[in-house]
């Protein structure tokens, strides 16, 4: 996992001009997938495998909202001549082909807001949390998604939900569509939130019922690398969508501001559940050690009665062991039964004192 | 409880459109049960099952305060119904109905404050905080309550206050009645923090006077975690109110300020109070550890102490107890005296070392 | 200590309505006092045990600066009382009474500044600190001030100062006494930080020594509760007397500001040493756990050495006493001079080993 | 590392009066560098060894950016004449020579913008970071950088650029040219943090795998101390770039911004890395602690068992091992076997206990 | 060093009006000294033992700056007269007297800047660090400079510069002396900061090279002490000059604004200086705290290894010390090779087993 995030390319890209496109993220075979949906509130067009050449800045008086989706950002060209067409700044570019870039949001001239965000997915067979580098290019009357390429579309949803009725998403413009797909990827944070606290559930269990291993605590840190990954990965949208509800940009209208308003709340629901997962995990892994200790305690414990009784009490065998010539009690006929006696006191003795302290 | 505060049906929803009603809390039987309540200074009526279709947007000349108190939110289509019914937006009912919500204050409009919270109640059966979503909408002339079903209506007391007299409540408008209602909830955290304070004192009882066991800490942790809990649910409303005393909205008359005022005052002595039972469980958890620190410290000193005395001895004795034919000592008629004497001198010596240094 | 301050009442109180006058501090039988003095530069009147009637709202043109002192907050018909008498809203008197509130400053409508905050006393008979709910409402000419009862008047000093000469206090309006009240207060924080400190010189000195007990730590954990109690009185009034240095009361004159100016700073300077005071006790902790753990060392060193070096040695003894009948060595003349040689022989290398080591 | 990084000469300066010029980094024999870059659109000059005269104030009207790149700072007399040319405020030079100085931004009067901050290199041989202070001076038409000497010019590859083609560099202003020399700088943060990475992967493995030693953790704690040193390089730039950004420089042309703003991003990425490093190496830590702490468990459970099991059994063997007359078992035949086969019996019960707490 | 900085008059002055003039430093025999100097850039006169009389506030177009140098404050009437010969406020005067009073500035009606502070030095013989309260009052074209009585006066260089030349000092206005004077103060911080560094140098290589013992922890936790106390002293620095830098003081030259900036950035790089020694110490702290504990684990190991190497073994040879009469394996002519064989096959096999755990 942390293989993947870290920025391998910083040496291989020292003293290149910026605003240079490459590529830095997995190496990938297929090549782009174009969907372009036209829509609005009584028609829409799907293009499933559309030419780049179709994807056009439409007329600012179309009465379609035009979105082209774009599965894959792993071939520069493809993405830099939509750029071009869409009149793009290649700084823009550089952010969309960046899979390194983390999120953030950008307004160019009000002509276009840029949001880059990561989806998060479970990856089932890796046991691990697979993030998708996601663009949206917003501009009048259109909207530009851009994703690394999965087995699938993540914004499946929303292009069902725009063939199956004339609602919400075909009645509104381009900003809400925008908020649509956000709202997308928010609803995958709450998935794996969800995930992450029913494996913490299972590691209470464990930990609270004495059944904690030193795995146990490897996995508690393990999730909690998890949660400061999701966290950096969350916290930056909270300021991303309070910069539109502050009505930075003109091309969010008035109607879409409840619903970005209600996104805001989400992802502060998410960032809220994160923060109480991280309280849990200090106060598990408290509680695990305090546990631990407890076990070294008792061990001690018993260590210590077991060495306090029988070491004097081998003590006094030894004395009667030794092979003097002139030991009087020896020959005593009661001596023996004497000397057992004596230590059966001890032992007694040493038995009440450590019931006494609380040590048996 | 952590059970049912995780949002559960994240994954259920997944993919589906932005204000759709969905009720995520438990599952109850019973039918919603619905209270209006229309009163002024002079006069009060209260119809204690209303029909859904008597509650409707009074006309804003109205003389008279209407209280809708909306007793389970489990069946989405009354909820639906009644928001149809007072014009209100379908974010606010997805609201209403999304037990998971935390607290949050929305204007819509200046037409509308939509303020939910949450009620706690110690369920004494099960040792733990219930929750209890509830949730007040403010409009012109009227205020409609939302609550979860329980056995009892927490909102009686003001109702009965209304029946009683025509005091303060019957005197103001619906801004007041929304500020009694939300003085109603703070004061039950007044109530579920005292308990805790006293849980508190109790466990500070038994670790100062050094009878806790890894039972006490463990509840120490419960406590811990149920604090951080409460505080997430009251902090929201610092902000809230302060939004309110702002003048954000023109619902809220000049008069009923200085109780919002109060009330903030009230919700900062929890806030308050929450903290400082935070620290307090903080330094009790330390005293815990030291005092288990030094019992093992105790242990770990008597087994030196013991060991590092009858050891040596031990040795002495297994010199003596050789079989070697040549062992001049042995054949001492002296010899065994001295060697008791010997161990004596010893003995003696390590008990005035330890007690110099203070291990005994 | 913990006892007085928690909210006892929250329960009791659950469901009255708000603005409801009701004491919750500590019963007393005597009655009310109530002094009144009248002053300007060159004239006074005080009158030891005034009348209730005899307190009124003075006319604004009044010569006179009129200063009610009302010891005993006891009678909540008494407060009442007065709080009519002065128009005072009920909510004010609320605060008078409630003996939990917390620190804070109230402006009402530019007629009326009311202070509440806390005086702390060091009680010696019960080793604890001693709080008592201390309110100030200041008018146009008039000042109230509220105390809980106790043996002594804690505005007796500028009663005294006002008798005693024509100085700064009698030159000066009614906002110059409330200064010269919070004064009293402040200055009595700096004695029991004084006391805290004098207190913490001798822990310190103990476990610096290294003759600190459990019982030293108990008294750092009960130092660090008091310290933070302490905190909590007092960084309320840093806020409070920022919001009168803005200027945002018309009852404060100019001349005035230097002087809560300069009272700011000494509250600055409480808090400061308050934080300083607990970054001491924190490295304390630190020091003390770490001379624990010393000292537990040296005591496992002991015991390790001990074991070490007999452990072997009692082996050896422990084979040339098996009773085999062909075991040669036993034969030999030299054999015990030979096992004594080796014993010592492996006992010094065990001595030079742990020497190495640094372990003796 | 920490000795370079100290400002040795703090007694030295005590008395001087402020401006006066000193060199207060390593000492350099050879003479300061001077090249001098003059370039637009269609043209270029380049004069790698350009005498100081040569160095002049350009015409604010002049069709050429004018770059002074000074290779060294240990000259202080050189560096006073080219202030003196270029009308530099003396504590701008001071700051220049400083190489103890922390990276900042100064605005002189609108017509210099003055830049000091910290190159960052990995020195190879003595496995540490090397520090280089480098300053830039903007002005109208013209920029002057300073840096320390190394074996390399930092910013030959802006050098490189400018001669390759006519691209952006060539295309645009002064102000580009700061923040294409400031992106350089940049770049080799994002090389020295992949290092640390790489290292810290490593360190992982290592712990994870249990093989982690006292040398981990040393190696651990110099990272610790790296990254905080990087943190304090980098941090102050986020601002820096931010007064920038807000236009508070007439010099920055508005077609720059958005590459600051890019810059921005990328050392908000740099400082969001360390801040994830400073959190893995602090989780690494706890689990080299956790697992030291079980190995150190798992030795006392060892000692434990050992002992308990045998001290007993080493007990009854001396017990028969005494020499009375009188002891009438030693003279049953089957006295040995009996003996054997109750220390089997009891070794046996200790096994099955301390399996059955989870011991063994 | 706790004890001087503890204000131990607080019970003493309880109940005095506010404003009396009351020394609470040291106390001095010496009578103060004054000296008084008055120069512009082509002239001055000083007069190193002025009578208080010839001290008196300069025409406001007097060409003169008149600093008046006060070499020690503790007495109160000398100061008092001070204050009224130049019309100074009795709260000021009372900070001038006051040596517990924290940094601070306070702007007087424009008329008066007041600044007061602390210098430190190394006092060598007692190896604390000596703190002297210092405070200046700037007014129109004079300043007035109070400091407590030590062998030298620390204004003594900027006082040689005045005699040296008609440098900067002379050429500038009171403000630029205001300057001076701070300046001067600041730089002793550096000589502070640096010497810690020098002993964090020595603690640090004792600490790694394993030699640290329980003084070393001492001296650190000292060194923290120290730290957070200079860290109280500078700290209040930065706001002060920011305050001045913000224009709020018309006495405050603009040509004066570039020193004071360069004066708050060498705040800056003192207070840095010590948050990164702050965070140094406790990496330190951790490193001892882990070798310690390593150093635990090597004597716990060592105990451990020839415990469960010896203890069975010693049964062993314990079972054949028996004396019961029937042991058949006694009386084999081989029995007590086959014995030692047996021991030295489990010794080995301990000891593989222990190589195997990675604990020898």
């Amino acid at each position: 996992m942390s293989k993947r995030r870290r920025n391998r390319s910083a040496e291989k890209l020292l003293g290149t001009s910026p605003g240079t496109l490459t590529y830095v993220g997995q190496e990938i075979e297929h090549a782009i997938k174009i969907k372009r949906i036209d829509y609005n509130a009584t028609d829409y067009h799907i293009d499933d495998r559309s030419r780049l050449s179709a994807c056009k800045l439409p007329n600012t008086e179309s009465p379609y909202v035009s979105w082209v989706d774009v599965d894959g950002i792993h071939e520069p060209k493809v993405v830099a001549a939509l750029g071009q067409q869409y009149h793009l700044h290649p700084l823009l570019l550089e952010d969309v082909l960046n899979t390194e870039q983390k999120p953030k949001i950008d307004l160019y001239d009000d002509t276009v807001v840029f949001v880059t965000l990561k989806m998060l997915h479970h990856s089932h067979q890796l046991q691990e949390i697979d993030i998708e580098h996601v663009s949206l290019v917003l501009g009048k009357n259109y909207l530009i998604s851009f994703q690394e390429e999965r087995t699938k579309d993540i914004f499946q949803p929303v292009i069902d939900r725009i063939k199956a009725s004339s609602g919400k998403t075909r009645r509104n413009g381009a900003d809400y569509l925008l908020y649509a797909l956000m709202d997308v990827i928010v609803d995958h944070y709450f998935v794996i939130t969800e995930r992450i606290g029913d494996k913490m559930d299972e590691l209470e269990e464990q930990i609270v019922q004495e059944q904690a291993t030193q795995q146990t605590l490897a996995t508690l840190y393990k999730l909690k690398r998890e949660l400061a990954f999701i966290r950096r990965t969350v916290n930056p949208l909270r300021d991303m969508i309070g910069l539109l509800l502050r009505g930075e940009s003109e091309l969010i209208q008035h109607s879409t501001m409840p619903f970005l308003s209600d996104l805001s709340d989400h992802i502060n629901q998410v960032i809220e559940t994160l923060e109480s997962y991280r309280e849990l995990i200090a106060g598990l892994m408290d509680v695990y050690y305090s546990i631990v200790n407890n076990r070294m305690n008792s061990v001690m414990k018993t260590l210590t009665i077991v060495s306090a009784i029988f070491i004097p009490l081998t003590f006094i065998a030894g004395i009667y062991g030794m092979n003097f010539s002139n030991m009087p009690e020896l020959r005593s006929p009661t001596g023996y039964f004497w000397t057992l006696f004596v230590m059966a006191f001890i032992a007694l003795g040493e038995i009440i004192y450590f019931k006494r302290r609380g040590w048996m």
